[in-house]
């Protein structure tokens, strides 16, 4: 870890382990991702959102009867109180962007329950149950229309579908969207996972944890656009006017959204999940020519990186097949960054519970670099 | 920095170096606080609450011009959004305690602003002007009161106090809850001040990062319970019973609440300092009584400390003082922690400001301690 300062001021706390974790690793050299012990692409096609959140929270999967009382015990808390939904509404009046209104409703989610139900365990159900409630509410209410009840029948990914559209999901719609959420379910000690931690440390509760968490996921150095890349697909319209169009913007010096990433050197593992889960949505039941296009992008893009940044390694990013897989789904851009919320929430909650179970305060040191000795000069102010 | 494993893990992050700030400065050793280059006990009873923010946030004592511009700022956005107190009248239905309901409000807290009208500078003094007025309004409508308008006449302290209480705060009150409020406006990077750093350091919004603080506030490990400290003093009753009182309670190994501090192993500067503030507001309109009991209380205490404890150093902490200086200024032990927020905030809000004035994203590293190569036995489940 590299220092700023004599007395060992870690900037961004860079390379410092703040914590011992069970649930995901990640490794930039290797391009490798695992979640709670299964490499990223032997698992997040294979499985559904309420197993792999079962998988996070006890390092196993489910068997069917723990299945069944998973799924049982998000339908149960999918209804939205109405406080939340009236605040959701001053929100929506207010003007207020999805992730704004997003913390504002799971900070106050949970009004309708009695003070004995307010534990962590029942919390974290009610905020899992309940972000995609609230950001599909949300997402209706600015456009005027009213909320869609949840269908108890529908499992955890295909009801957050069902209450965004107010429409039944096809099968492969569901299978992109679990696909997705599975991806990004947990990724490290990112700075909202890290501010889980730190909340629920001081032996504070779920919904304080979750709610800061939302607040770090908000801010563009971390939750990042996921927009801008998607938005170049679509300037670039049709497959042979990807290469001059890349190879201009590339001359004038300019970024390509959608490459390169901090951490990975490699190709993001989870690219590559999303991208072979984009293909069989768009098969299935999307555009064919808007995926040919993006395709053909991502790869005159690499092919072009290399050549004018070589040995830069600039890799297709998360935010690429992000962008493309959920367009495919339906979602405005705006629904990109709750929707990730909908899925890392899980890892959240997982991380919170870890943390309970140490039992310590996390608490650094900070160095003083201010004056010293300063005395007030004159008669007290009067108050 | 003390690690528990072979990646280098500092459990709590304890000793590691997270921030340099020009805001505090704690050595514990010392028994010494330095706020802004001033020591705690030569400023915190000879300045103003506005004064000390503007300190905070600037580095420097205000200008008069100064003085009364952030004293406008801050009566100019003391009313409540309308749907605030909505959604802290459910929380009062709901039976929310007071620091839950004082995380909604802030993450709800400036919903009647124009979107242009949010920018962190802005959101700075709505947080700061807001926080009391949540806690006043919300602590009014649990006991079924109507909260008492603002009065934009007064400063930040004494409004706060006309707000709980409905009636003009004598200056003796005044000037001891300003004292409070100046003790403990910052102290290091505590738990809530660093969630603070991370939230912000993602270039998310001040109302994210300090919903966020109050989450961690919240935590028992953090900001803790000065009321059990008053409640030995009011169950010892007279000054001649503290003696055979703490004697059997150290007898039957039982701690004594408000002595010891984690960092202080000398006397708290800030104890020194609020039982000053106590002594002086009990002398000018409180009980004098409850003050010479208390005296007598923590006098005896230490003594059988050293006596019980010996190379302990067992001295009295924040709380203890905390605990008869707010209950002489008529409030709650409920309030107390709430109360705690109300002079903090302006410290989170200036390492806010220190912390995007770096702008560095707050990432730390995880160790993963979890399985390896597990593989999905069987079909892919239905979703």
């Amino acid at each position: 870890m590299a220092s700023d300062s004599t007395t060992g001021f870690v900037s961004g706390l860079e390379g410092v382990v703040a914590a011992q974790t069970r649930i995901s690793h990640v490794d930039g050299l290797a391009g490798e991702l695992i979640l709670a012990g299964y490499r990223l692409e032997d698992i997040a096609d294979k499985v559904s959102f309420e197993e792999m959140v079962h998988l996070l929270w006890h390092d196993r999967l489910p068997t069917d009867a723990e299945l069944d009382r998973l799924r049982g015990d998000l339908a149960r808390w999918r209804d939205l109180p109405q406080a939340t939904l009236d605040l959701l509404r001053a929100a929506a009046q207010a003007g207020y962007p999805m992730m704004d209104a997003l913390r504002m409703a799971a900070g106050a989610c949970d009004l309708d329950l009695s003070p004995g139900e307010r534990d962590n365990e029942t919390l974290g159900f009610v905020l899992l149950a309940r972000l995609p409630a609230a950001v599909a509410a949300y997402w209706r209410l600015r456009q005027g229309l009213a909320p869609t009840p949840p269908n108890p029948a529908l499992g955890h990914a295909a009801n957050y579908l069902y209450m965004l559209n107010g429409v039944m999901p096809s099968a492969a719609q569901v299978r992109g969207l679990e696909t997705y959420l599975n991806t990004v379910i947990d990724h490290g000690l990112n700075a909202s996972t890290f501010t889980t931690r730190v909340i629920i440390a001081t032996r504070s509760d779920m919904v304080s944890a979750i709610t800061g968490a939302i607040g770090a996921l908000k801010g563009p150095l971390h939750g990042g656009a996921p927009g801008p890349a998607l938005d170049m697909v679509f300037e670039i319209g049709a497959p042979e006017r990807a290469e001059p169009y890349l190879r201009a913007k590339l001359e004038r010096g300019e970024r390509l959204m959608g490459f390169g990433h901090r951490i990975y050197k490699v190709r993001d593992p989870r690219a590559e999940v999303l991208a072979a889960a984009a293909r069989e949505l768009y098969e299935a039941d999307g555009d064919r020519a808007l995926y040919a296009l993006a395709n053909e992008v991502e790869e005159t893009a690499v092919r072009l990186l290399v050549e004018y940044k070589p040995g830069r390694n600039l890799q297709t990013n998360v935010e690429f097949y992000t962008a493309l897989l959920l367009h495919g789904l339906g979602m405005s851009t705006e629904l990109f960054t709750p929707t990730f919320a909908v899925g890392r929430v899980a890892g959240w909650i997982g991380h919170a519970w870890e943390q309970l179970a140490t039992g310590r305060l996390i608490r650094p040191a900070s160095e003083y670099i201010g004056a010293r000795g300063r005395q007030v000069v004159g008669a007290p102010s009067s108050s």
